[in-house]
């Protein structure tokens, strides 16, 4: 009982603390953090093992916040836990603080930024992934959602997941405090329905009185001992339990208390509680994969290769010479050819089906455990996945994305097929390495630069075959281009990407016959571009024709006039400006006025004219 | 039994014709197609209830095919109704034909564009609302799924919506065909399964042979007769049913058949059925919701308000003049302020929860019947629903987006809550408006425009207050700006939208203190900008200066490069160049470079240098 008593007045504490931190910083969610305290208590004192002084100990339990807005009650916690002192933890939502209104890693053992709903909970089936298949450690997974992210559809796609790869070492703690920002949840208090849901999607579900702490210390022991399948907990909850001006009141959501000395009297004060974490068992061995000897696939120049075939041997290589290396991929790794990594390192491949934030999310929370996930599908549906990725970078991850079948020359599917969008949504993502390479070798490249390079690296792949041109011994790297062809008196620069790259050679071919002399470069990576042979372009030739097989905002186009900006060159975009049908690549690409011979007559037109 | 049998033969002639058309394109889904040919073939011929003759006629019933890669199934019906001759039904798949690789609205009377998998049903939900609430007409929505999309969140999210909403004038049937592209779905037959998820989510569920034609019958009856809640039917189907060759065989997705003559043969041949297919009762009278005077408010020039709350009393003076403008949120309606609508104008009002998927989706349902829906949520999460936007372009839907709260502006919240690629992801949409008013009047004349306004309307909106400087009566218009100051002898323009036009005006100031001359251009249209105004400025003023709350690709300063490609400007890009913080408005704009005293260092700067 004296355990009861303690988790008791801990979470009163913790209820007190979120009242103060977010009144001292005149905003926050502090109704919003007094429901789930007494949850956060008994996992505080008892459960979570962690060690706050070791954050990157691979033993370390996982606490992801899935509502973020509750960052009160985080911060609440790493007090009590002794992970930040009190003068740090008034600096809540203050210019230079590390704890930021919503949780990101900049406060360890932070393993992601959460604040957008529906995500934690996917990353943590990510973490749960990674430590039952990869790291092979008996960690455990601990996510606090709340009830109004519930109706995200993401939340569904982790449930799904999470059975389906049997996550035992997984718990979700649902407060359910049945109000939201405007209204009370579809559901309520209704945690028979809640529970049915989760069970149908093949989950252990309890229910709990979420302010008993006996109750929900019983309730945790029955998610650890459950096996072959994760746990969740629906907690009845008030928002704003333990002061009357608040509790269970509508319209109370995200603002300090109006009175919060009243408040913190009324739940008996402030308190400085400490809580000795529980720590890890270190003893079990850190499993790695096996490291071989990298050997990079190559093409003699002249073959025909499609880049997303390219895609998949560079990436089976990769994972041959590299442990760290993994692959997802969203139902079509025979498309996108992460098949190939597939069939040679089946440990380290994870099927995500046709559910791609849950794809995004799980190589987010894989990369946090220090995983090189490779994150592959059509172009086109990444973009299902967009506020993952823009989340992705508040979590400072290290992705490596690739999308296939990019462009309307991947011909008679359509449109819903095509990503005509997708360079412009990657190269707006904070950090971002944008890279579309025209033949195989520089494919094989890349990948293997991706996997080092900080941040979001997104590869964009073709359905077609395309040329060999690179030699295998040229020199790739982010940030670079190939001049394809150039002589001393070029009248206008082709740039191209991609498929483009072969229909500018071809357009250059055909202008060699009016005798007008073009020079083509490759800027296979678009985000950083080649600013300085962008730039050597400008200054050489008297026209620079951008080509791109992409809407004309926020692509190839836009980073030539961004490295162009302030320069005297005279730019004219090609792209894709009218909705494609379904045809064959070549009839959709002179559609598009993309292909070689719309090229060459622009060029001619614009130097003519 | 006639009917029987004719059912029989027509499923059969769905399946043939889903063959040869597939196979004389050389590419498509006839396995995918014939799975559902006898659900289609029931549907077709006794519960359909949809004039091809009139399909713009507001009582036809709807159908939806989500998994839009059976477009050789859905164009298979088309001929079967005689809504398409044979001659049309062969163009399948070629260029400028309307039987796209997947269904457009191209092709009647298909409502919207499918082909990325979870976005038909909920589309349909949409259609369903739009049919219940606002149509108020007894048609009814069909929605074929694949099995495999189920594991979309999307479709949860529909799930979760329908029953709220008692749709059941809502049947979604499910083609449980076992078999993805490469692998079987994660609950393969297990019919139970799914309607158990179902029936927890508030749905009638029937369990059903999708090859038995009389089971079909019964259990479509049973959907027409149910009441208070949507129903699905879960039809265990095999793909490729009816050809030994493929049928439920792996590795035969999304191809040709080998060899269709002897597939055709095995189907028992070519058949000619024709089916009456039953038209609506058009006896209900079209409701209409009333049209008052339209009379849009004004503010007075100095007052301070935030363009959110322009949004809201503009929105909601737009439907006191307009009975087709509806609104919808994502539950935070009283910060972007439709709250104010749902107050006005209840019965239009439609909450989505925190469920952006299903609130942009149901808004393309809602315009795809005639209707005006404004969407709104946090800018920063729009990005959710990013792909469901795509696609509305490629629907051709005609749709108004707001998101609020943008920028580093919005302070102590983080960088979660922050859309800092909003801009770019929007103006990348074909065919797209973005704007993004710097005060109320000119947010007032931008709501009314977007109504009009062809295609996907975005909309960005500030939390905090700006100063009224446009005053009632000036013209503010899509694809135009506001030059707040200028002079004959201005050395530098600063471009700025929304919350940094307030920055350059200060900026201005301090520039004139030190004897420079800034112009200062309010490009409060980004998409299409007001070109000739940036060129005007580029021609008059030896620098131009952008300035964006948002990072520095594909938004403002990509727009103003793009009017001024081939222009001899030098063009200087502020933006939002690091991960933000929490902290102050002011304290995050000045750690961004973007507010007035870094604009009016860096313009000294660059006219200096």
């Amino acid at each position: 009982m004296i355990a009861t008593d303690f988790r008791r007045a801990l979470g009163q504490q913790l209820r007190v603390d979120s009242i103060r931190v977010s009144s001292e910083a005149g905003s926050g969610h502090p109704t919003s953090s007094m429901s789930a305290a007494d949850l956060m208590a008994v996992l505080l004192d008892g459960h979570l093992r962690l060690d706050y002084a070791h954050p990157a100990d691979p033993h370390n339990d996982h606490l992801v916040f899935s509502k973020g807005h509750a960052s009160p009650l985080y911060y609440s916690m790493l007090r009590a836990a002794g992970a930040i002192d009190e003068d740090e933890f008034r600096t809540y939502r203050k210019f230079g603080s590390r704890l930021e209104g919503h949780p990101t890693p900049r406060i360890p053992p932070t393993d992601v930024a959460t604040g957008s709903l529906g995500q934690g909970l996917p990353i943590g089936v990510g973490l749960a992934l990674a430590g039952k298949l990869l790291d092979r450690l008996p960690y455990r997974v601990w996510v606090l959602c709340g009830d109004s992210e519930m109706a995200e559809g993401s939340i569904w796609e982790a449930f799904e997941h999470a059975a389906h790869y049997g996550l035992d070492n997984l718990t979700v703690i649902v407060d359910v405090n049945r109000l939201g920002q405007t209204t009370e949840t579809m559901v309520a208090w209704d945690l028979d329905t809640y529970a049915a849901r989760a069970r149908a999607f093949g989950w252990h579900a309890i229910t709990v009185d979420g302010h008993d702490v006996d109750a929900i210390e019983a309730a945790y022991a029955d998610a650890e001992r459950t096996t072959g399948k994760p746990t969740v907990l629906f907690a009845k909850t008030k928002k704003g339990k333990g002061v009357a001006a608040v509790e269970d009141l509508p319209g109370k959501h995200g603002k300090p208390l109006e009175d919060p000395e009243e408040a913190i009297a009324e739940l008996g004060g402030r308190r400085n509680l400490t809580v000795s974490v529980a720590t890890p068992d270190t003893s079990p061995p850190v499993p790695q994969f096996p490291s071989g000897a990298l050997s990079m696939p190559s093409w003699d120049v002249g073959e025909e290769v499609a880049t997303r075939e390219a895609y998949g041997e560079a990436l089976t290589a990769l994972g041959s010479g590299r442990g760290d290396i993994v692959a997802l991929d969203g139902e079509v790794s025979n498309s996108t050819h992460s098949d190939l990594f597939a069939k040679a390192h089946p440990g380290r491949y994870f099927e995500m089906y046709i559910a791609e934030q849950q794809l995004v999310a799980a190589a987010v929370g894989m990369q946090a455990r220090g995983w090189t996930p490779f994150a592959s599908t059509f172009a086109a549906f990444l973009s299902r996945a967009y506020d993952f990725v823009r989340m992705a970078a508040i979590s400072r991850a290290d992705l490596c994305l690739s999308g296939s079948h990019a462009g309307v020359a991947i011909g008679a599917d359509g449109p819903s097929q095509m990503a005509l969008e997708d360079l412009a949504a990657l190269r707006a993502v904070h950090g971002s390495t944008v890279l579309y390479p025209s033949d195989a070798n520089q494919t094989a490249q890349l990948v293997a630069q991706m996997a080092d390079q900080p941040g979001i690296s997104y590869l964009r792949t073709l359905r077609g075959k395309t040329p060999v041109r690179t030699r295998p011994d040229e020199t790739v790297r982010i940030g670079g281009s190939r001049l394809v062809r150039s002589s001393d008196q070029d009248d206008v620069t082709l740039i191209g990407c991609g498929t483009t790259v072969d229909e500018a050679v071809h357009a250059a071919d055909l202008l060699a016959q009016d005798g007008i002399s073009a020079r083509v470069l490759d800027c296979y990576s678009i985000k950083p571009i080649d600013t300085a042979a962008v730039r050597e372009a400008g200054a050489e030739t008297r026209l620079v024709l951008t080509v791109e097989d992409h809407w004309p905002e926020g692509g190839l186009g836009d980073a030539v006039l961004d490295a162009l900006a302030s320069r005297s060159v005279p730019v004219h975009k090609l792209a894709v400006r009218e909705m494609p049908t379904s045809g064959t690549p070549a009839e959709l690409l002179r559609a598009a006025g993309i292909d070689a011979e719309s090229i060459a007559a622009t060029a001619k037109k614009l130097l003519a004219g």
